[in-house]
């Protein structure tokens, strides 16, 4: 049960969803928020790289919900599907991935220690694998959104979904509505 | 100088403000949810009681420019001004606040550490001292978002205003006209 009474049945309502119905008000610019990051045309981030940014965060964080979430929601746009966003949670530096997006990740990690973990270095290394600044801007961004969205679900003791499978049906919602349509 | 290259001057886009001209797409969501957050009407929360969460959140994550932001749009906003705020940065369990908000300051610390940290004995401790549910929910989400916000600004080395009195300045338009509208 979650840590405060959000007046639901919170296995209808698992993680964030409950969150969300509780307090629309804030729901409103927090999914305009994952949308505008994860969804939204990019001129060279697919929607699966951003998503498996996401879930690699979230991992760090050990949020499980999140992490189940977005590792579907990536798993679904990726052609490497669950075995690659898999390998990348495990050791993103093993994974057969591009040294574009390893060089992202690397910058993802600093984040969720602290913002003052960026370095240069980390930005050189980035850039020299082919990263752009719109880039780095938005796996900055996308990594610090999950050090918030982590920390609310987990902060207010949300209840994870009953069945597993849960993950993949929003999946399919979220790739086909988005953040905000699906909402 | 920023990790990347913001095509403006610095000087006059310190800190969060340089990212916001940069992206507009993602500064609306994030005005968007500061101001649903710290200045939206609330049945009991202050627009300065929530500022402090802000800037106790920031000091914790050692940001400057958000620490100093925040310290200053909550001295604007409480009758204790900035020798409030600074004792409560300093050691909330000392300072002058009524023990409700001393019990949701250290609900944000934990949250501030991880979303998993917090625990329902905290949550008790804050609901036995008068919090509410929504100021529990509130205060989770305050603090987690601040964990984003501190990240986004130092993670991509945004730089301070070169004059310190830059704070109280945006404070003054921040209380009259508030996140979005100031934007």
């Amino acid at each position: 049960m979650a840590h405060i009474d959000l007046g639901l049945d919170e296995t209808q309502h698992p993680g964030i969803t409950g969150l969300m119905t509780y307090r629309p008000e804030t729901a409103v610019p927090l999914n305009a928020l994952a949308e505008a990051l994860l969804r939204a045309p990019h001129p060279t981030l697919t929607a699966g790289e951003r998503e498996l940014i996401a879930a690699y965060v979230s991992g760090l964080n050990d949020c499980t919900f999140c992490c189940s979430s977005h590792s579907a929601f990536a798993a679904a746009q990726l052609d490497g599907g669950m075995p690659l966003v898999r390998q990348v949670r495990v050791d993103p530096d093993a994974a057969d991935i591009p040294a574009k997006l390893r060089g992202l990740l690397r910058i993802a990690a600093a984040v969720q220690e602290s913002g003052r973990k960026v370095t240069p270095e980390l930005v050189d290394a980035a850039r020299a694998a082919g990263a752009t600044d719109l880039e780095v801007h938005d796996t900055v961004l996308i990594a610090a959104a999950f050090c918030m969205f982590n920390r609310y679900v987990d902060g207010l003791g949300t209840r994870l979904p009953e069945d597993p499978g849960a993950y993949d049906e929003t999946a399919l919602r979220i790739v086909a509505s988005g953040y905000v349509g699906s909402a």
